[in-house]
């Protein structure tokens, strides 16, 4: 019996990397031993950023890519539901229903939206409108399947905050429908990229792939930036400022009092050390890669799951739908 | 062969009155035949103003009340598509794809969201992010089945000017996928209502149903305000500033000479003058009354016609939204 059903979703990166994979795929597998799941490739949200035909080019290519990544980790389409945002498109409607009863201001005061407005450079005048309803789209994907669990980072909880109010102004209009969408925290390991400084991401291309071969993975982490101060083979290191270091706590547990203890004497210069955490990656990751390249021998699995989540989201769509216009009055066809 | 594809849609208001018949509905009619045309009960539109169960339960009845005046009036479901805009929820897919190219700045300085913000007392912040997306999805109604064509009043030209910018974006995007909507500009004569002031309006009040019984239409006209300098039966009146004698004009072009002779005299009185308006627009409006009267005794039929005006725009709807699909390069389902 589930303890109840949890919603999340990616968008179409294309390959993911460690830091997608500490920070969510991995619980994610997890979650399917507890919950009911729905996983969501988000190619709408991602439309709120994509203009134009040349970018949006690259949502299909990426959500097969990612969904080989998804199924090599673990995510089981018998016991999950994984699909397409855009092939149910009862998120819309929801969506648009739900935008019906949230005032703008509180759109306007989510702070993602402040932050996106900053990083764009422009006023919140030539924001697309449809990006100001993020939040609005979120929680539509996330009650369109009445899932009551959102597995989230600190730094998101105040999306599951915004939802929950969007919800209950619902549900104090039309009538108890929804459950309010609760934050499932989880403590993940932030993965910090190659430059040694901020968060692993595709686009800052600080990076290392899941499914990079070895030898690009050993050309990643040979790219790795150390500890600063040690210029010098005979310098002693200070672990404590070191991303290898902190990978090698991941993927050489095994190894990390030696580690120390040759790095703060200068015993192992960052070449080889850079090796040995490239072993382990590789090692760590050896299961996956053999996985992922079964299945990208049979291209059809990704559509026949796809096929099959987009069946089983949409019959619970279609309900909530059906219900929905029944609360709200809507004629029903 | 048509000469294009007209849109328009309506609010379900309920019965309809004389405003709504010279305002909109004889010109959809007579559009019937150098058109196709697609009309539509627009309830998602309603939506934007309306909270809460109590007042949504009034939108199933006022929909049926509507098009029984639709249908007596004479729009023909055979050459016509009359369908509920909910019951095509493609719609809703549209309004959130062209939102993703839509500036925020666009749909905040449109006069009529502007006027709307003054009406209801409050700042931009409380307006409902769904009433801000008004004009997108407005364009997407339209849009929806490529109809190029859109009747208006002058009024409401801004309108079709935001969705022509929002089409041409959308285009430029993805390619050329619409038409842009032209206006079709209707001269029609503005009905003035019973207080003698304002815009005949339900909301006011001050109307008269097109249902309505003789007796009803009767008493409506006989509250009428007329030449408010005309104090006793023995002054004379002024025909130009009297919306009774407005109404003639409509309803009894025969009689004007006659009756702008006797009221300028005297000769004829306010009471005896408004029994004549009424016995006017009674006759006007007989036929549609009889052949009102002949649908409501089969209430299925209303349902059978927006049954088949769904099928019918749904499969239009349906191919729009798998071209837009394509050109956006979203996952083929």
């Amino acid at each position: 019996m589930a303890a109840g059903r949890v919603y999340s979703a990616m968008r179409p990166s294309g390959r993911l990397h460690l830091g997608n994979l500490f920070g969510a795929l991995e619980n994610w597998v997890r979650l399917q031993d507890d919950y009911e799941c729905f996983f969501g490739v988000a190619d709408i949200h991602a439309l709120t950023t994509l203009q134009g035909t040349a970018q949006v080019a690259e949502i299909v290519p990426n959500t097969y890519e990612m969904v080989l990544d998804w199924l090599a980790a673990g995510l089981d389409p018998e016991r999950s539901v994984l699909y397409v945002q855009s092939h149910v498109p009862e998120v819309l409607t929801l969506s648009m229903l739900l935008g019906m009863s949230t005032p703008l201001g509180w759109l306007l005061r989510v702070p993602t939206f402040k932050d996106r407005v900053r990083q764009m450079g422009e006023d919140e005048e030539h924001i697309p409108y449809g990006l100001v309803g993020y939040p609005v789209l979120q929680t539509a994907d996330v009650i369109l399947y009445k899932a009551d669990r959102v597995p989230v980072g600190i730094d998101q909880v105040p999306h599951i905050e915004i939802s929950r109010e969007i919800v209950r102004r619902f549900n104090r209009l039309y009538g108890d429908t929804f459950p309010e969408p609760q934050a499932l925290l989880t403590e993940s390991p932030s993965i910090v990229g190659t430059d040694g400084k901020n968060k692993m991401s595709k686009s800052l291309d600080n990076h290392i792939e899941l499914a990079a071969t070895e030898e690009e993975t050993l050309k990643r982490v040979k790219s790795m930036v150390t500890d600063p101060q040690r210029a010098r083979r005979t310098d002693p290191g200070r672990p404590e400022v070191c991303n290898v270091y902190a990978l090698h706590k991941i993927f050489n547990p095994h190894l990390l009092d030696d580690v120390y203890a040759k790095c703060t004497t200068a015993a192992i210069g960052c070449v080889e050390d850079k090796q040995q955490l490239a072993d382990g990656i590789n090692r760590y990751l050896g299961p996956f890669r053999e996985r992922r390249r079964e299945l990208a021998e049979k291209p059809e699995v990704v559509r026949e799951v796809l096929a099959d989540g987009a069946a089983r989201a949409s019959a619970v769509a279609r309900a909530t739908i059906a219900e929905v216009y029944e609360r709200m009055g809507l004629a029903p066809r």
